[in-house]
């Protein structure tokens, strides 16, 4: 039996440039996406903690100054915070809610 | 000016159930994707490097046996052969084209 349960869940943003799918995790809920270069403004609903696969973003926290992620760092974002996201070329992360 | 190069291309699967995004990295084209559970068959047409981001997956390719891939895993797929993949849960990968 097949429902749409089986699929992966699919999220586009800025008319296509951010996209993400949707995985279950044994860290909880996560996103798998791609961001295309690029200068984007995320809200977070809950702590998110983003991984980067590929490539290298630069992020500016509320409040915070502009830090730098490359491939394998990590950083936590606030709950029901906005953050600031410059992509200089194309990056893949992979982000957890808790 | 804004042209569809500024979207991520988005790849369709198994009805869903196998789901990828189009990103250019250092190390060339790639795609990030998510499997949901479940057993699938691939065809490549280039060398593919695949590394597992999240989740456990097996394969068997081409003449060989199952072997286990965890999280931070990574293995070739010779260019036109096909393999075999189980999911026993869901996984996130990245896959380099050669």
């Amino acid at each position: 039996m097949s429902s749409s349960n089986d699929k992966v869940s699919h999220n586009v943003y800025f008319d296509g440039k951010v996209q993400s799918l949707g995985i279950e995790t044994e860290k909880g809920p996560a996103t798998v996406g791609v961001m295309k270069k690029g200068t984007y403004v995320f809200n977070t609903s809950s702590l998110e903690t983003m991984v980067v696969i590929s490539g290298t973003m630069r992020t500016k926290l509320s409040g915070g100054d502009w830090l730098t992620h490359k491939q394998g760092d990590s950083f936590e974002v606030a709950a029901n915070s906005s953050f600031d996201v410059m992509c200089a070329t194309d990056v893949a992360y992979i982000c957890y809610y808790s």
